[in-house]
């Protein structure tokens, strides 16, 4: 019985708040016998958990430090170590004062949006690209601009045309957002020769890249690529990387590395925020990095990861119609389906009563229009009984929906 | 070296960030021998670490849930044992729809301002008010509107007349901030009157209350008033309360509780913010409350800082000039000192020379201008001994000053 009026309360934010189409569907992967492959989900049978249990011996420890206020920069004993373990794919050891610890690597987005975004104001994004920062960058009203993405990533060559367009029209472009490796949705990664290219145009247009990483170090062939960081000599590129998928997503521990004016503009929205990342939890994650388990865990991880990511590449081809097609991803958690003349969405309904999940591939479009005829289909989460299987069903909705 | 023209770059707001006052003033608390008041930190010597360090036993029993992405309203366990243990201050046990966990209760200021918060919009506060909750609704652009404080709090009778003006002239004012007990920096409490004054001029002009509370279970003398919330019967009310100074501020973890639909919204925003709360530092939290901590350890806290409080008075009334007023608080962090012909900021100065520090009044007012001849003392993070030197310390500073 409350007298306010709601719809009068909410601002353009709130009014027009839907749940996220990939939440929405998550719904159906909670029902009995279901095999999802639809949710981003590590596999929870290879989280660290003794490892992490050992790591809490920190709390006793330092526990006056841990259960404390800390720096809005994060835990100075953290970032030492992230800055020396990363600095092979950051080309340097990075000062302290570039890097700021994050509530999970979404909040950087936030965090960016409101250092840079001003209602109306544009940022370029790949077309697929991750639903969760969408639905951060529509927080911050932003304006959309997509480029296409093919099998090497971002087609960087189109985005003079996209930004010179934009600001013919007077809209400022703020910053480039690219997934560089196993990129979510589409797995591809973004090639040597498009990055450095992207960075040539970027530096030419004044443009920020945000670099956004969380999938990086999980490769199961080939050779890493150079970060985009690394080849930047203007302080140009925001880069971003997470724990959320080498160690855990429990955890909300993620870090950005950039420019340092940047970053200290960051630190002070942060501020306003959440005033600092969980002390408690990035202690904890320091003391598991301290006691050797980013050497000796996460090969392990990358293993798990890489037989599952093979087990799905061979049940798609045992299983699905030979017409569809799809990209081995070198690294990550997703396959991005293409099914000629199969609309994904009517697919879903057919999968979910087969009993097999996936995400359509319109959720992963800025206007929820685009990719009618793909879907997501994350390899991680399942057991390498289940994707057989899954796939086996993924098949049988396909054959349902043709009749 | 980067080819970015940054001004250009930033948002309004971004271009606008300045550090906070008091992230200011902080960096003189660091120096050697300084006796600080002035931060609003918890004392370490009171944290609980050993029993802190036991709940750590759920990161191995619990573990895969622990480590795995979270709902974004909060770890389920945790949301019903606050359901449970509040609901002799919330009237009843609120319903889990009801509740979202938050990363610290500042993030619950960041989740309202995104879903009510149009540019322009306005909110009510108290004067003085907490900065940090300035500092997000700046990053907001909340246009304040500000409603004064006396010993039984805010001063609601002037409500009206501020809510008319603003409507009159086209402005939306979306909700009334409210600091309850033990005020930040005030040291008042909104009496019971006023309590229900204010719930009866919000509900007739159909504007929400943001009742903040994390300093409630802090009550050193009398007796707990009724929480606004537990007096609405209409859903007006959004009632926050953290951990941060009943366990530790590390953790990150608070919770609100509110109409149903506003805390749906208040998901979804987050949902774009940082996904859920660290699950991990709130599995840890929930174990240290399900074994029994807050029945055996709060009360420890509470008796810790009472003594605190109590030696911070007599140290007040034995060492500062008889011109000096204050109204002892009855619970909380903070004592609000008004000196008549002093300006603080100008103390301030000869304050950190004689190696003591406060905060200054002005800090606590959105426009910067108002509270010149007050200052906020933190009685719980120095020591008793210190207390009393530093009181002695701030007379020798006021004398300095007048000369």
């Amino acid at each position: 019985m409350s007298k306010i009026d709601w719809k009068d309360l909410y601002s353009t934010v709130g009014a027009g708040l839907k749940p996220s189409p990939i939440r929405e569907l998550m719904k159906y992967t909670k029902e009995p016998g279901m095999i999802s492959f639809a949710g981003g989900n590590p596999d929870p049978e290879i989280f660290p958990v003794a490892e992490f249990g050992q790591a809490s011996q920190i709390l006793t420890e330092r526990g006056k430090e841990a259960l404390q206020y800390g720096a809005t920069d994060g835990f100075a004993p953290l970032k030492d170590f992230i800055a020396q373990w990363m600095a092979p794919r950051m080309g340097r050891v990075t000062a302290t004062e570039e890097m700021v610890v994050t509530t999970g690597s979404q909040q950087m987005m936030d965090l960016l949006c409101t250092a840079l975004i001003d209602p109306g104001d544009c940022a370029i994004v790949e077309e697929p690209t991750y639903p969760g920062s969408i639905h951060t960058m529509r927080n911050h009203h932003v304006t959309f601009l997509t480029c296409p993405c093919d099998e090497d990533g971002m087609v960087v060559d189109a985005l003079p045309e996209i930004i010179e367009k934009a600001r013919k029209a007077g809209q400022k472009v703020k910053f480039i957002y690219t997934i560089v490796n196993f990129h979510n949705p589409a797995g591809v990664t973004l090639s040597l020769e498009r990055r450095r290219k992207l960075l040539d145009i970027a530096s030419r247009y004044g443009i920020l890249i945000f670099e956004d990483d969380p999938y990086g170090h999980l490769r199961y062939d080939g050779d890493h690529l150079p970060t985009i960081f690394s080849m930047d000599n203007e302080g140009i590129v925001l880069f971003a990387c997470s724990f959320s998928k080498i160690l855990a997503p429990g955890t909300r521990v993620a870090w950005a590395v950039g420019d340092k004016d940047l970053i200290r503009s960051l630190v002070m929205v942060k501020q306003g925020v959440d005033l600092c990342t969980s002390v408690v939890a990035q202690a904890l994650v320091y003391e598991y990095c301290r006691q050797g388990n980013m050497e000796s865990f996460l090969p392990k991880i990358v293993a798990h990861y890489g037989k599952k990511r093979d087990a799905m590449a061979q049940a798609f081809e045992k299983h699905l119609p030979a017409d569809v097609r799809f990209v081995k991803p070198a690294g990550g958690f997703f396959f991005w389906l293409n099914l000629p003349g199969v609309d994904t969405k009517e697919l879903f309904f057919k999968a979910v009563e087969r009993k097999v999940a996936f995400v359509t591939g319109p959720a992963f479009y800025p206007s929820g229009s685009g990719g009618e005829n793909n879907l997501r289909s994350c390899f991680t989460f399942a057991s390498t009984e289940q994707i057989d299987e899954g796939a086996r069903r993924l098949a049988q909705a396909i054959a349902d929906l043709k009749g």
